[in-house]
Parts: structure tokens; sequence; C-alpha cells
């Protein structure tokens, strides 16, 4: 710590940031960048999150099934269902069985879900990026998303962010 | 670098700080976490770990098989075997023979195993947290832990941390 | 910001510097890797990548099939394929066809390839460094390696260049 250009014996300090990518849209992967994300914000810090590759998913409304505009794509969204209310575990789903079990562990112990967390994230002002160019890779548009996140960026904009960022996460 | 408050024309340099997220207890996740972090303490660096989700297993006794008190919990703790002793590679298994086949190379090479990995960790005063939450979720008590670790604590405790660490990582 | 040891009142901003752990070697992660290496050797950030366990097969030449001089690193290199055409994702593989259909749609958007993002970092001064202790588990030598990468290093070289980086990330 050092005098400042305020004049003043310390510089007031500024809040801490936290930049991080969701790459991925499996059910324990999101958790934690959503119980992250929250408990930052909650802590006053700056919350960034870039949703890219399966994780864009994430962003996806629930009641959209089939996105995308060629067969490749709308392929792609068949075995890759987006929303929050569709995330399996990435291990020990056993055909959904173990997701349906984790997911009543947490309800039994009130951990909010993922699409609750979503939506506390949103109110609290983390923001939440979609990737531009998976966004091209997958036919999917600003109207499949939820509301009330932010405009589309790509990789270089996230790592200007992450720069200045005090914690930085790839989850 | 500036004058500091010492009056010195420079600050001495404070040890160098490597924040960890345990988030995984594949084998070949766990590998990395535990040689970067006795790697860093051994290089005179602070380390901190938080281990959450299936990382949690992880901190586990290896004589501990059944843990948790409620049906679901014991069913988790059977098809996830928690302790250092039984971690399983995430890829390339093959029902235990790609395991078995990278644990004897590993060995072959001298490259210390996780249970010995985590003996050293503590030996070093690397500092080991469970998170509260998933001790919660899974049920499971200080006395399921290994010794040598540090007070459970949860998201927001960890993310102080790595606020002020110089290296984070989600692994 | 205060005034530094050049008595300028400000300090030539250095260039800001990313370090990455490219530990898979799942189609769908060393794209992520390669993607924020180059676009941060683009915006003029120098980036370190550390290529260990899975990921180091990343570095392997495309013509290279088995490798290593026992018989457990021949097997090893039979089930986990090296070089950047021989990816595959680390989920919705299905026996290749979801590979073959992500990779027909990154074709179609223009997005590069593993092989030539590989190519871009090594051309505009992303350094690569393979492990050390990974290549010594897998028998692997610099000759099985492509064109242009750094010299071999430990964990404990990251975690320095780590330390002093703007973004560390484990992918």
């Amino acid at each position: 710590m050092s005098e400042g250009a305020t004049g003043l014996p310390f510089e007031p300090e500024p809040n801490k940031r936290l930049a991080m990518i969701c790459w991925s849209s499996d059910l324990d992967k999101v958790w934690p960048v959503l119980i992250l994300g929250t408990t930052a914000a909650a802590s006053g810090m700056e919350v960034d999150i870039f949703f890219t590759f399966w994780g864009l998913r994430v962003l996806q409304r629930n009641d959209k099934r089939v996105t995308g505009t060629n067969l490749r794509q709308k392929a792609e969204a068949i075995v890759d269902r987006g929303g929050t209310d569709h995330l399996k575990l990435g291990k020990i789903n056993f055909g959904g069985a173990g997701t349906w079990m984790i997911k009543g562990l947490a309800k039994d112990y009130k951990v909010a879900s993922p699409t609750e967390l979503l939506g506390f994230a949103i109110d609290m002002g983390v923001r939440l990026y979609p990737c531009q160019m998976t966004m091209d890779l997958y036919g999917l548009k600003k109207e499949d998303f939820v509301d009330g996140i932010q405009p589309s960026m790509g990789a270089a904009s996230f790592l200007d962010m992450a720069a200045e960022a005090d914690i930085s996460l790839f989850i």
C-alpha cells in the first residue's frame, strides 16, 4: 500500500472483482459457478461470467427445446438440452437417477437450484455474457436466452475483464 | 513498486499465495491439485485448498466406507467412495484397468501417490478446508476426515482468500 | 496507482500476462485453451501454456502413433492417441459422431481447427511448455512433439510464471 493520487494516506479500496468462464452445462459445474457468483456479489464483489461452449446452454430459456436453423445445430440441441431446469450431473448420472438423488439432497438441505441461483445472480447485478462465437455455432439468438443478461461478446473482451479481476476461474 | 508504509525504499515481498478449489475426486484431477499444492509450499508459497462437491471425498479417511445418515447420503457414499486410496481416473478408467495402469506408471517413475501427497501437504503447512455446505449434503462429519485439516468453511471465506492470492485455480 | 521508481508520474504498463495449464486432451477443452491463448497474444498479452497430464498429448506430432518404450506406455498411447488432429469431445462423442458434427459446425462457421490454432499460437510467440514429469510417465521425447515449442519444465517453474501473471487458468 502506498500514498495514492488522492492525497489520502490510503486509496479507497475499489470493489474486488471475480471473472469466470462457465464452459460446462453439467449440473455439478454450473452449481459452483452460480454459488461462487452470487456469494461474491453478496460480499460486494463485481462479477462477470462468460458463458461459452457447452456453458452457453445455461442461459437458454427452459421452454426452448430445439434451437438453431440447420440440421447439425438442431441435432446438437436435441442431445444437449439447454436451460437451468435440464442440467445433468457430469458424473454418476446413472440415466438420471444420480441427478435426481443429488437434486433431492440439495432440496432437503435448502441449497438453491440453478434456476433460482441464476435469477438471484441477475437480480444482484452479476453480469452474464453469452459467447458470440458459440451462439453462431449453435445458431442461438438473443430471444433464446433468459432476460436480464448482457450483450454477447468474444474471448478478447473476456480476457480484458479477467486481466483486471482479482480472481479468474475456468469452470 | 512504490515507497511503502515502512519507510524502506521497497516493501519486503510477502509470500506469494496460491488458492485452489479441489472440486473433483477423479485421480487425474486430485493429482495436479496435490502436486501443485505441495510444489508451491516447497517454493515458500502459502497454499489454501478448498475441497467442495466431489472433491470433499478426497479428505475422507480411507477406512470410512458408508457415510451420512439418511438413505440418499448412504447411496451417494456407495457409488462415490471416498479417501485418497480409492480415487479413479475420470478418463480411460476401463473398469479400473486404466487406473491400475497409470498408477503403475506413476510408481515406476516415482511420482508420489495421492495418499502420500496429502500427507506431505499437511506436513508442509498447506491449509486444507472442507466445504461446510457439501458436508451437510453428504452428511459428512469432522471425524470422517483425515487429521490435520482446517475447520470447515463456506464459499465466501474461500473467495476472500482467493482475492488476496497471486494464483487462483479451479480444478 | 502511485509514482513509480522511474520518477515518471506513471509506470509504463508492462504487457499483461496469461498463464494456463492445459490438462486435458479433449477437443472441447483444447479449443478454449488455444482460442484464449491466440486471442490473448493477438491483444498483445504474453502467454505461457503448460501442457501436463492428458494435455501433453496435444503437443504430439500428428504422425506419431505409438510412443513410449515399455508396455504400459505403449498401451496408454494406443488408447489415448495424441496430436491435434485426433482430439475427441469429452461429451456427446457418440463413438465419434458428436465430434464429427461439432467439427462440421466449426468448419461451417470458420472456427479454426486445433491444428491451425496450435500453428498460429507458435507463430504469434505463445510459449508452449511440455511437462517433464508427464513426459517421463508416457515415455515421450522431444522428437515426439511439434516444432517451435519451449523446453520441458516442471510444476515449480509454471507456478513462478503464474504468480507473475494477471490471469491464471486451469483448463
